[in-house]
């Protein structure tokens, strides 16, 4: 008999709240679901305080072992096809602290490397940026906003889209001139990419602290990166059409910044 | 009065039919909906050969003068629902040659550059590997697939997806058997991309005739591109999770190929 098998009770009620992003901003948490999410997010250090798994839908029950300091409940199917807010649930549903942190508190190498993409709102963008930014080996992905409310990292789309990355790499959202405040106080270089860049990406000496900007594909970055850039750089393009997506174009850049760093410390 | 108010008309039912991929690859052509998707393809270069439009939705006629050879039909409002694919259609259907031919008719330039994409199906993944490959000015994207069957260039959501340079980068999709064929009577070096590679990308030379092979994300290249490959190639990786979109992959070793083309012009 599992432990909760009641709709009705409170907890139920709770987790279908957290599928609302003022109810997670207030609580400070983030849900995880189905099995291969959130073996991700355990790979990438994430301490789930809260983890429901339904026995009738659990194919292995493993990743129980890997979460000692979770409050674990079993559940009825019933009360998971409530929690669950996927079609085809898999039993598997976690509570953990929200990823995304203020800007002061994100740690910074020497020789930082981050990303800073400008206005990006779709899950599937972010979480490829998130993705390619982790492999990459980056200090921080920062989102700049034009308000406040900021960018929704504990979102369950960003989280899925990201493969679980957005536990793996830091991230903060923040307004413009709040990061570029942040970027300067820091002593970080700001690249901007633009189609009207003066410099050409392999010419951008990206082996420093460095800050790569990118805006969305729509509009590009907005002035006020273009005025804080200490340099606007261009990636190169050979065709007619000429239309990159803005995750592509994160993507080529952090590339580049790697295979820099990689030649330098090669010499 | 539109030119066109019935929904029993013949040609209606016809443009509804060719929603299905048989009916599609019998007539060789493709649907284009939307101004945008349309402005793009005409912009690559796209001859129409039937265009659909409501009056009572469009908001410029500009595209017309844009298709002289196009039979043009004006169409109720009735109508055009029935033969949008889309939802909140703007008023615009076209029917166009379908993209993609025989891999022999692909034209090569002596330093060709070639991006293969193995099994990818995804629209938005193709999309994404079209738009960046356009960008790079390769000579052409083929798609290996484990059959004949192919890839359904022609799926109205590839067409959307990427953003109309399907029609601007020749497209050709085949066997593996076929594509390695093809590869060796025209003397382009294959570099294979796997985790396992043992050649870094920077180490790679891709400065002369190269197909740059990318496999699924799931599971990579199959052996068959293993086997085939003049080099394999490593994408430098330097976090924990590590995992990268396939069409990020493609951009990565396409954009390595465009800094090191343009390096050995400019010396």
């Amino acid at each position: 008999m599992p432990d909760l098998t009641s709709t009705a009770n409170p907890r139920v009620k709770n987790l279908v709240r957290l599928r609302t992003r003022r109810h997670r901003d207030a609580a400070g948490v983030t849900l995880i679901e189905g099995h291969d999410e959130l073996a991700l997010a355990l790979d990438a250090g994430v301490r789930p305080t809260e983890v429901y798994w339904a026995p009738d839908l659990v194919r292995d029950r493993g990743l129980l072992d890997r979460m000692p300091g979770a409050r674990a409940t079993s559940v009825s199917r019933e009360v998971f096809a409530r929690i669950a807010y996927r079609e085809s649930p898999d039993g598997w549903l976690a509570v953990a602290p929200a990823p995304g942190r203020p800007l002061a508190d994100l740690v910074l190498r020497p020789d930082a490397l981050v990303l800073v993409a400008e206005g990006i709102e779709k899950p599937g963008n972010v979480g490829a940026m998130l993705r390619t930014a982790e492999a990459c080996g980056a200090d921080a992905v920062v989102i700049a906003t034009a308000d406040r409310a900021g960018t929704d990292f504990a979102n369950p789309n960003v989280v899925r889209a990201s493969k679980g990355t957005v536990f793996a790499v830091p991230v903060a959202s923040a307004t413009t001139t709040e990061v570029v405040d942040w970027l300067r106080r820091n002593e970080i270089r700001t690249f901007v990419t633009t189609p009207a860049g003066s410099t050409e990406l392999a010419r951008a000496d990206l082996a420093g602290p460095s800050a790569l900007v990118v805006g969305t594909e729509a509009t590009g970055v907005t002035d006020a990166w273009l005025d804080a850039a200490d340099t606007t750089v261009v990636i190169p393009m050979h065709g007619t059409v000429n239309s990159l997506n803005a995750s592509i174009a994160a993507a080529v850049v952090l590339f580049e910044a790697v295979r820099q760093r990689s030649a330098t410390s090669a010499r």
